[in-house]
């Protein structure tokens, strides 16, 4: 017979760990360029190397798809947040699916839910998420932008963003934050 | 007795006009400058004058509260899409209060449910607000930005983008784009 | 020149009044009885005779339709919060459309924004309705509910929660609860 | 040099698998019985060890933190979809917690996000799943309900709708639905 006693439950704390580490990497879907694409697989899969959990809007196309694709590379754990309800347009390179069917007002919650953003070439998607994460006191870090974007989201709220020059700069600066 | 037959629910068809038009006046809240709050009472009184319907995030601060203040000045309707899900903070010029209890994924609906979005001011909330209104093919007016901002915003997407020098340039954008 | 100054914002707030207040009426869509549509059309001629502002899920079928075009019947005020992101499916006696783009889960927002929640007729979506509203406080009038209706959700959540034998009925206990 | 070439991203499908099954468990929270708890507790362990991932609201209090428990016993992956945006109040258990700020309208993502739903235990957050489950054509099973509980929800949808009387026969019902 089965029985869970709350000595049990008590005991299991000491082998509970931190909730995992989550980096959303967000970019531009179906016009993402080939060099936005080369940094998101990239990024992903340093990501994932470091033992860090990688969420995206989950989609096959662009960023979303390249980013995850580079994590399972060196076999990550890869969240998606999806805007829809099914299977349909879903990376297959997503472990875990979280279906919200709430369109792009998911974009709230994939930055509220990483512990650091960062933006992989730029599209306006990606623009409401890099400033809802500002809204949401969220650092980000912005990966090879142009002046202009910079000084825009600069206006905006200096105080938690960050600039990248390239992947491992990007990554470096993740530490940075996370120590 | 009373009775609802079907005969009467079609006749009533003949009555009934389309729904409302619906304008959102998107802004900065306690960041709001003088100038904007300004502009902002200005196009709620004209928005109203027009016999739109005027929407905002509906809080008492800033731009709400000053293009909601703005439309009621002329006996306007004001709706007021709230992120909380209680009376607290809510603008006393708003006459329909939406609660949506998500925070500011409410954004989205914000932009989605106006037929033009109207951008005064800028911060953080209110980019992501024109972003997500250019990602739902939205027609966004731009009032009296910078033109770093504007630069941005038209990488992002050309088309739907308006820039007003003033708030009646503004209304007038507004008229064409509605025509 | 125009000028808005803070003396004259200040002095608006003597003619401003509270937010109206909103009773909403769920129900089935395609599933709705002829019964249920027709007390749902004259709850809704009821609860904007009364002055009050009827808030329902906005599409053009069932309980929702009705509860409408019986409000504007009497030349009340309808808001309809969509699930979706378009004028497809909107029941023409909406006045308000507010479009949310979050399917189902755009039920919570229909019922946190009521003042009281009136069920008519019951189905999935209604039954969600119901119990999301009785999670959030709200207090719900179930109209013609069967026993074992009446009991399931009485079980749940005991002290927000009345029956109705009629419209009338119902229209008098959201009195007493406004009271 | 670190290239990323279409061929090498074509050559990953292969290594792909399909996304993970996620089986959400719901139930009440602060209200949850000892029994209610137990039962979670062994319906997590179980869901674990047949290596499919666990979703629930991810709060540090009843069947939801019962269940992650019982499923981090034996190594499992949990998800856990928090109604708000921080990390107070959330369960240890959870290797993954997205946050969602949405409130209660996060129930809808629950059952979204399930391949297949099983309530343990009953409340009016547990009774807005078990709906908004069947209203989005979800597989639910009720764990040990009470006649009126089974009836209440039969009348509403019954096409996609079990019972089990104990955990091994929620267990094996989920089986035979992924079949």
């Amino acid at each position: 017979m089965w029985v869970c006693c709350f000595h049990e439950l008590a005991d299991l704390n000491y082998e509970l760990t931190m909730r995992k580490i989550i980096i959303g990497v967000m970019g531009p879907g179906e016009k993402a360029t080939a060099v936005d694409m080369q940094k998101a697989y990239e990024l992903g899969k340093l990501i994932a190397t470091q033992g860090w959990v990688l969420l995206t809007g989950g989609r096959n196309v662009g960023v979303m798809d390249a980013a995850s694709r580079g994590a399972k590379s060196v076999d990550g754990l890869t969240i998606g947040i999806l805007r829809d309800h099914d299977n349909d347009g879903i990376s297959e390179a997503v472990d875990i699916a979280i279906f919200t069917d709430m369109g792009n007002a998911r974009n709230n919650i994939n930055v509220v839910s990483s512990d650091v953003v960062i933006a992989c070439g730029m599209g306006a998607g990606t623009a409401s998420e890099v400033s809802l994460a500002l809204k949401a006191n969220k650092k980000v870090i912005l990966l090879s932008v142009d002046e202009e974007t910079k000084n825009f989201f600069q206006k905006l709220v200096s105080k938690n963003l960050y600039c990248a020059n390239d992947v491992d700069n990007a990554i470096a600066i993740t530490k940075e934050i996370l120590a």
